[in-house]
């Protein structure tokens, strides 16, 4: 069946697995210690402009998560973040089972706002019984959102001057950041990122890698013994390889970005065939993610004929659903989306536009 | 000076004293094995109307919050809890310390909504994603709440069917609980808290005692070894007599509830004089705290000569102040707050009235 | 260069590349529910002759040891181990991590005794104090052991005997469970340790595959809401399917016990070449590890020609090393290993041999 | 029932009890700000001679441990300890529900050789898999040890010297600090073991208190936000006074070493007592424990007139138990226990001396 349902549906970008296959046989040491492995750090590090930055390859982004900011966070302090991130939603508590609050700010699609966070800051400070509650040890943001939303440069380095004012680190959830840095509507680049926080992910497993998140110390300020502290939290692969060879892949040539790329075209696509049938949208993503609202019985029809994702209620009648794009999709899975979206909308001679 | 920070002010009742003076030199066995723990408990038990009831004696209130929720949750759930719980603010993270995620709910003047509840645990289990999210596993309320206000009968046996509905336990923080049942406008009573939850603690810290808590697992569900949880998170007494001897003693004669009704009529002479004043109140508590709104001006000078506590802003030039009464309080120390009212409202010619 | 020196230097066999080449472009949902996986789960089933075992396929053998034992631990109960077990030395912590005290009992050639572990138990419960200690909640060890060798089928009955009679589960670290079957000097088969056990894992990492692990509870008892918790420890993967494609090629045509048998037949032709030559084992290994002493000068020599692994010290000038055949080792491989054996002991006119 | 069980049978020293009973109605501000608890800081500073002290006051022995080692040790960080330690044995597994693994070392009398420390620190630091294993971060000892034993101030005074060439911090577990100090055969002073060790607790359970332990980072080496992480450790009395007051009263006069003294004193007159009974020792205690090998016949005929603790097996037939002294042991007492000795061993015609 056709499906928009996420953009890790596929297994790995082509030219990925194919150096996963050619290296197959190598006899090579465990542990991301391998060749491959200082490769693709070298090259991830080239591509940020930190020539000294930490880089370390981990599996999965809840991990990720966990793992980075458990690490760097003191045992009393807490991780903001919008109350729509994935680390205080969506990760099963990942970051309370590490001993840490996440503590929750307004949203505003997805996104931080600058000058709440100053303000709340100093409101933490300024209560007379703050040391009785938990110390904002971390700012939290992802880059796309959840919600497929982008922070320009100038939000970054606002967010980024509160968190150097209040000198709490700054960490960036790249899950999905080969996707924001592709998009046309963006100033970010990569090195402006690495210039601006002191921790993220480059995401590997929705940007064509079967697994693997490549996480970024731009100042070589990686947590003390952060290989152990990998090992005893179960993340450490013995074929570190797998991480390696997939980076290596992806950081060669530009692909990462370049294959992103499709991810937005197809995206865009999309966007310009619901538009053009006048289904509102929930909001306004420019990335690989779009959310529009559908009438509920279209909804069930369609679900027969393509994957999507279920995202929330939109009010009596209509949902707002998911339709995410990714490295892989084609033209031809797009038209087909379009085609069935006017099937069931005309089917019984409803029309879907609440 | 005068004080009205807190109910923890002072240190023990005397008749709780007098018991600690005259058991001193009584060799006993340790670990709350001994005769006047056991009596304690048994004391507990019948004014509980729970001949089965589990009691344990703990030394503080974050302690057994902590320990009793970690305890009783599975390592994948959370507890639910109103925004204003002190476990969600005023424990500097203990739960999530534990492993646990804060569930907070909208409150109502402190208070949980029945209806909010259920509707909250539906929408959850309806989530599709709900399996990789933090599954409610307890409810927490306190009661009285961190505003003074109380459950009716009527109310807490509402939240206790959601909770039953749902198979997750009610677990009762009762930091202040004498002050609760001592209240005027109460009809809930020992015997129906013990009924209608699954777990609860008796405040003896904030209620008579130096320090001290009692756990009560009414139908004998106290968590498994829960002695040895309770060695191994710090929380074991070696002389657990001084736990023993002094909910024996609050527990003998009715003490705890007569040392209660002493902080009750306190705080109503106070609410008397308040209103006479014409001070607004934050809101409308019938037990020991009262919170009222004090022009800026008038709290600068109150505050050389009584010590009160700040609670939170009230709009421009205005705060919310908490005056505590407690077993402790006298009529001429509820005078004396009049008379420093009237001195610094009138000081400078200014009136006070928001 | 030649290495010996693990069972993780190369990818993976080639019949489970050639599966995930195949199926990378299907879309598939993901977090290990698509079809694939749930093919190798039913594999694994079957393999087992476990019809209604629960099956979870994790990334890495700490991760799975560290998942199963904290989810299976009530909070105060530890796991007894070998001294030698990889719990207890060289997973960083991550059982203590999750809060579990490991409970070494003395080792013999890396295997428990159940005897002795009988005695520790009753001595553990007799002891007055026991109460104020971590509670025995599991037995863990590993099949093949840490240095190679195995438990026969009337060890293991005895030790999942005791472990009945305390009420405790065992478990079974399979990191290299292919070799252990595949084994010469094994009575113990995949449908026995089920049988025998209350949970353990298939290691496909070293047997095979690029990174996987599957757990199997044999009689439905994976703990309650074992995905959110899998989740919760970071170790889901968005592409399950990783896992799925890698277990279900493993398990079709017997490929696990078929890749498995060339490291055992490979490491009998190892051992015979150190035979004739004389080099003292520290042990007698049936499986694909040999653990050999060799005089430190000559392991110097050979370090520049072959990779292989430090193990402990042996005496004054002597070192046990450890040469680790796998799936992938070739008979050239183990002559040349020999050759470089031969040109390492004798091109100074030393003898090697301790 | 004459009891030898602990030195924590009775409640406070008179002296103590006292002062609590004179400030109890003074208002105070809670949470170990009040003048009691500064001034017992105070008082701590000036006896151990360290100025810049910082200085905390926690309610019991396990507690203190727990909370000092989990804030002091990195995550990845174990604390190294004699085996017999009580943090490795007799506190229900609380370094490990913190997250840290227990190093054991063996143990002379209950004491750590300063040499074997300093050859296991060389050997972990060699191993070539240390990176995969739990890195020594603290090295605890207790003073006065589990087994009455004493270090020398030239004993310590080394093993200091090996933590710091390896840079980690050296920890003392002073439960029954004060009997340690006001043993004839010691050369260890208070302000020696600030001047030696980064943290230790003066007990004050076991020595005159009610409940309560002194930490002390001796050269403002408190971790950072210690306070909160109490609180988020459930460890902050409300009432803080409880601690202050007690400390307050055993750090004026001296009375903690005079008091101490007393055990001292009267455990001598048991040492004679039961020398001159021909009673073997299973090992010399310089302090208030003393360890005597029983035949079991008398040990069960004793159980009867006597409290003491069963320690541990000797051999067919015998077990050694403890009698311990406290403050409040009096000359009649030991006097009665010898008796009852005498009417044990006697009773039947039979020699207890094994």
């Amino acid at each position: 069946m056709l499906s928009f349902a996420s953009d890790y549906t596929e297994g790995a970008h082509p030219q990925v697995l194919r150096r996963l296959v050619e290296t197959n046989m190598e006899q090579l040491p465990g542990y991301c210690t391998d060749h491959y492995c200082i490769s693709a750090m070298e090259k991830i590090r080239a591509a940020c402009q930190c020539p000294e930055a930490d880089v370390y390859l981990l599996t999965g982004g809840t991990q990720t998560n966990a793992i980075v900011i458990d690490t760097m966070l003191d045992s009393c302090e807490g991780v903001v973040c919008a109350a729509t991130g994935h680390v205080n939603i969506h990760e099963a508590g990942a970051i309370e089972h590490s001993g840490h609050k996440v503590l929750p700010l307004p949203e505003h699609q997805g996104k931080l706002d600058a000058e709440e966070l100053r303000g709340w800051l100093a409101d933490f400070y300024q209560d007379e019984n703050h040391e009785h509650m938990v110390f904002p040890g971390m700012v939290y943001l992802s880059h796309p959102t959840e919600y497929g939303t982008l922070y320009t440069r100038e939000e970054l380095a606002q967010i980024s001057s509160v968190c150097a004012d209040y000198r709490i680190p700054l960490y960036i959830d790249g899950a999905r950041l080969g996707y924001g840095l592709a998009s046309r509507e963006t100033d970010l680049t990569l090195p402006d990122i690495a210039g601006l926080c002191d921790a993220f992910y480059i995401g590997g497993t929705k940007v064509g890698a079967l697994c693997g998140e490549a996480v970024v110390f731009p100042r070589m300020n990686a947590p003390a013994r952060f290989m152990t502290k990998i090992k005893q939290r179960g993340a450490l692969l013995a074929k570190g390889r797998l991480l390696g060879v997939q980076f290596d892949a992806l950081f060669t040539d530009n692909l990462y970005l370049e294959i992103s790329k499709n991810a937005i075209e197809m995206a865009e696509l999309m966007k310009k065939g619901l538009r053009e049938r006048n289904y509102p949208f929930h909001l306004e993503s420019p990335t690989n993610q779009q959310f529009v609202v559908l009438e509920n019985r279209q909804m069930e029809r369609l679900k027969e004929m393509v994957d999507f994702s279920f995202w929330e209620k939109a009010g009596p009648g209509h949902t707002v659903v998911r339709f995410a794009a990714s490295w892989a999709t084609t033209r031809e899975q797009v038209e087909a989306l379009m085609k069935a979206l006017d099937q069931t909308s005309t089917q019984f001679g409803e029309t879907c536009q609440g």
